[in-house]
């Protein structure tokens, strides 16, 4: 029923839609169901006797800067905290490079609020991460997908789409949600040294970084591109701007994230947060600040990457045993996500009513596609994550979703009956 | 220095400009300056011991709703409180009415997002808000700004505005930040039939409500509204989109506040509040609900009345004691704040300086009047915050400020020196 209201809604308000995944979500928190459709970090794993410990140390000695109002920049011990950790991956910063946001979600709103212009081409990932594309579409941007392959961002692909002036790269080059492709040093050098090339800058998000179950770090884009222009003590240039969060190595409701931009992008950042919500809590940023130091964050997320690895393994088993050959799948090297392509001919969202059935759900990949024409085949992707459920839940899951899958294998072999004249 | 990104910034982002007391606030945190700029709640005040208590409890039996990511909408025991203490201020409302916003001013932003077209005029106080200007000019907003006296919004000077098609009126009844006015009962029910006459909707932000000093409650707007078109039970409907806060009742530093509308707008508003942040925190919703509870948050606000009023008293107390006879104040029935009308000649950014000197600080009245041109003269304007200081701080503070102003008087009484040929 119209109101007095439903008329006067904003052009950009009109423009954005239901996220399925959100939709999705309700559906699968039945008990029964086994989801992997969720991104969510295990419940067994928050450390919730640190927390708790944390919360009665700060509300004896320092209640009044948990309570009362604080700086938009953020709590000062805790961007300390931070550019002192990111410091030890490579990425030299001061306080002052440094603003804490609500969770990583609204780093991507400031930004899109900072940058994008309507009609504004942002180059994303084909895959990307659903949320920045709903972060970025209701400031106008238009996109250029470019695909990713096992390597991630397919960076033999980029010169054509960054003379098309984007107004920035948007790039998850750890364990990609949803992908779970890690994009290889080779292809970090290049995109560095194209995105100088073209003067075309990047958004690095990186969530999952510190996730990883094997192989080597890999260098930040952020790092390289100073060695790039050799200003690797320089915090005030740059063509990189890095996104993280506390949402997976810590705890997701806290809703903490950081941004790291030289100063001159982070005073702006603050003013536009001004106006968006003053500053991010400061209860939960003392909290956290209180949980994270003396290396606990460190020796949790050593125990955190234990029990994923087993579950990403016990994932990676059950793919094996049960799926048919006509399925691929990738083999992530960290993160919470594995993407896994269906043969041509199958329908994700039909396969997901057909899951649904079986007690078992998982996202539907073309949620994860930016609008702009490309010819991937959207709809035969899946995304599942390994990391909320324990390993005999996910092999469980992994065989009802094998019936599902055998089910519509078998419904495609059948001919459709032609219609009638 | 020009880096890769500030050629880059969105025309929005640039229209913003850095607020006054922002830069204030860093000046007048040094321990020797009496702050009147501030627009605080008292530290002393804040519940501790039932924070405490309640951290321990909800990460005893409730840590995965406090820690794991949550409904969009906010935290459903959360929302039903909320639901059912403004329905004892005749509010009617049903859950699914309310959205949990971190702190009012994310509830501004969104506001601003969902029904601002750059060009739109928004109807304003003069004085108003500074957030609130914040919040929507990032959006294009113009304004059309229409005079407060000492009983709030001039209705009477309504009607020409409301034929310029303002696409809402903005309005803050109950102790209005700066000018610590209340919109009387007769102008409330004027205002919301010419809402209704004109089809020009109203957002009504209420911070304050609860923290009355003498007087008795009058009836909030959307209340007026409902009754004024025969919907008292309707939640469908209505010209009024209803916003409060925790910041000002339990403590600020949690950033929770909430909006209550019509079901059609809290899902359009709950599309954007997912792109920009996913969530409110769960661990400050989980802490408030358990804080609020079995009517603590009742009783503590009847505490903080107490604690305010002797503020409130003590200011006006030493205005009248101090203050000479050309400088003349609002007596604010609640709230934190009152305003202070300097003489024609005089101008409150001037006065600033010479307070400063005095170690005592204050807002210059210009930053709350939005941009539209009238024939108000901004700059004759002081807004004194009386809930962070004790009496005898602020019975000195006012006296440090009356010698400002009358170094000041003393200044404008001596002719100026006159250029030399």
């Amino acid at each position: 029923m119209p109101t007095a209201w439903t008329s006067r809604y904003a052009s950009r308000a009109l423009a954005v839609k239901s996220s399925r995944i959100r939709e999705l979500l309700k559906i699968t928190q039945l008990p029964e169901v086994i989801s992997f459709a969720g991104g969510l970090p295990a419940n067994d794993v928050f450390p919730i006797e640190r927390v708790k410990e944390a919360c009665r140390k700060v509300l004896e000695s320092n209640s009044t800067a948990a309570l009362q109002y604080g700086e938009t920049e953020g709590y000062a011990p805790l961007r300390e905290m931070i550019a002192r950790h990111i410091s030890r991956y490579g990425i030299q910063a001061h306080i002052e490079n440094v603003l804490i946001t609500c969770g990583s979600q609204q780093a991507l709103d400031l930004i899109g609020k900072l940058f994008i212009n309507p009609g504004d081409r942002i180059l994303v990932e084909a895959p990307t991460y659903l949320g920045a594309l709903q972060a970025f579409s209701v400031y106008g941007a238009d996109y250029i997908s470019v695909p990713c392959d096992h390597d991630g961002l397919r960076t033999d692909l980029l010169e054509a789409p960054l003379r098309a002036a984007p107004k920035f790269m948007y790039v998850l080059p750890n364990f990609q949600n949803p992908g779970g492709f890690t994009l290889s040093e080779d292809r970090r050098h290049t995109l560095v040294a194209l995105a100088d090339k073209y003067g075309i800058p990047i958004i690095e998000d990186d969530p999952y970084g510190q996730l990883r179950y094997e192989g080597d770090h890999l260098p930040s884009l952020v790092v390289l591109d100073r060695q790039n222009l050799r200003r690797d003590q320089d915090f005030t240039l740059g063509n990189v701007i890095y996104l993280s969060t506390f949402s997976k190595t810590l705890a997701p409701g806290l809703r903490l994230g950081w941004i790291v931009a030289p100063p001159d992008v982070i005073s702006r950042l603050v003013l536009l947060k001004q106006g968006a919500d003053l500053h991010t809590a400061t209860f939960t940023q003392v909290i956290a600040y209180e949980v994270s130091r003396d290396n606990f964050l460190d020796q949790h997320v050593r125990r955190l990457r234990v029990v994923y690895r087993e579950r990403r393994d016990a994932m990676l088993a059950a793919l094996a045993e049960f799926f048919p050959p006509e399925v691929t799948w990738t083999h992530p090297h960290g993160g919470l996500f594995l993407w896994v392509t269906l043969p041509e001919s199958m329908d994700a969202n039909l396969l997901f009513e057909e899951a649904l059935k079986q007690n078992v759900a998982f996202v539907p990949g073309d949620s994860f596609f930016a609008p702009d024409g490309d010819n991937i085949q959207r709809n035969r992707y899946m995304r599942l994550n390994f990391s909320n459920a324990p390993p005999d839940r996910i092999r469980e899951g992994i065989r009802r979703l094998s019936l599902a899958i055998k089910t519509q294998l078998q419904q495609l072999r059948v001919p459709q009956p032609v219609a009638g004249p």
